[in-house]
């Protein structure tokens, strides 16, 4: 008997906990059909409740992925690029903001969505081209893959927060994919090349992030744009009062930014000392 | 300034410091070289303590990853493929069983570390590519990049065990790397193509591995393998009695496997209902 027989058979005797289970997914994605999916296989969407024992509405993230942002971090550490490749590695990041900045303008919101969909890609090519080495190696990884895919799953939330204060037009979508493919492949083959390079242009991406982001604040105090509530999602995993507002958001964005810039550089000074990112313990826990 | 000279100014100053981490770091990786890198960057390695308040070994999974593994899981189940693509998920499969009986007869050790190179294959390139597409669609995931992003790092961990019970030759070693080669490849494309059919043929690959690992349970019990004492990483990842064995570590890796084939029938399954994964809250924590 195929599985989906079976869910037939069984879809009368579980009605009862596919209710709980639609009941559920209908409050957690608004009002979408939600028939709940009876599974052969038993695995049901799982129940998570919130330290204050209300019903946790997302499925994207959970309450152990949710953190408070450490704003003390220092936002004005750079590195001086010295030898070639530093320079290279700068002065590519600094040509691209040249377009980034004729584009977008002062539209901080938008310009924000449609960074963090690009922001997203390092970590997840560095950590899945680790995770190769290391099976195809035999070796541990010091934590780097986990490390990586952190980041970008925090990059990826960056942008689930930014996608409710400004929504994406067509030729906006058009230009993420065709950036993505770009930028996917251009990174995967640089990563390849040499991790020390990558890992310092993304280090000059986030410096540049933070900068953007200090922007965004500046005309939101200017009242350029308008400060409104911060969205629920960002509530929920950055831990904000319940009051926050988008430049509260921003603030702690901009931390997690300085994160990245740090780990970055880090990354890439590893390599530069001639050692490999598995012999030094990556900073785990560290969006 | 540029960081590596700040490092050797620096150097001095966080003497104590570094000598902390490279205590840390010598008991981590059993006396290799640990200098420990001083960075201008704040990001030294976390010192993470266990439960009992001795120090954590492993830099490559940490303590809030360790879990114990649920042994009641039906070890039987089984999809009967009905449709064309089932069944050619299911042939391909069997097909490639036949090379691999052939290559490494009864040594099952060294079969489960071989084809674990390969089983951590599909959750990144499924989580790669899911996150790709997060991005790219402004969407949310449903929690399924991180679920496959698990099960990789799951199986990543099976070969991080493995490895300490058998060692891998030269000629093993080139094999893994061109099998790699040729697999990432054909997933990603397959993923591409048709995640249906992709997770079909992960759920199928995982049925297997659940009947090599009784079989090596087997050979185990007919002392034909010696049941060695588990390897400490194994007893710290599962959280096992000290005095497990291989044995005991082939019952939880087998036990994984089965939850790995449920999740990835799973998900071939919502796409045979017509829907995408995202409407259908993934089973996140369930390795
Ligand atoms: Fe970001
Ligand atoms: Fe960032
Ligand atoms: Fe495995
Ligand atoms: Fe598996």
């Amino acid at each position: 008997r195929s599985t989906l027989a079976l869910n037939q058979e069984k879809a009368k005797e579980s009605e009862k906990q596919t209710k709980t289970d639609s009941d559920h997914s209908v409050s957690a994605e608004a009002g979408r059909d939600e028939k709940g999916i009876v599974s052969y296989w038993g695995v049901p969407p799982s129940k998570v409740v919130k330290e204050d024992g209300t019903e946790w509405k997302w499925t994207c993230f959970r309450p152990w992925e949710t953190y408070k942002s450490d704003l003390s971090i220092d936002l004005t550490k750079h590195h001086v690029p010295t030898n070639f490749m530093d320079k290279l590695a700068y002065w590519s990041v600094k040509i691209l903001r040249w377009p980034t900045d004729l584009f977008f303008q002062r539209r901080y919101g938008c310009r924000a969505m449609m960074l963090e969909t690009v922001a997203a890609v390092p970590g997840m090519v560095g950590g899945m081209l680790l995770h190769c080495k290391s099976l195809r190696r035999f070796e541990q990884s010091g934590g780097w893959i986990k490390a990586l895919l952190e980041e970008a799953e925090n990059e990826r939330m960056h942008l689930m927060t930014f996608m409710e204060v400004s929504k994406p037009r067509w030729y906006e979508r058009a230009l993420v994919f065709t950036v993505q493919g770009i930028f996917f492949n251009a990174y995967f083959l640089g990563y390849l090349i040499s991790p020390k390079f990558a890992h310092r242009v993304v280090g000059y991406l986030e410096e540049e992030a933070i900068h953007s982001y200090t922007e965004f604040l500046k005309e939101l105090d200017k009242g350029n744009i308008d400060n409104v509530p911060a969205p629920a999602i960002a509530i929920d995993y950055w831990q904000l009062p319940k009051d926050s507002t988008l430049r509260d958001v921003v603030m702690v964005v901009r931390a997690d930014e300085a994160h990245h810039r740090d780990v970055n550089h880090f990354a890439s000074d590893v390599h530069y000392q001639g050692r490999e990112l598995k012999d030094s313990p990556a900073p785990i826990g560290y969006h």
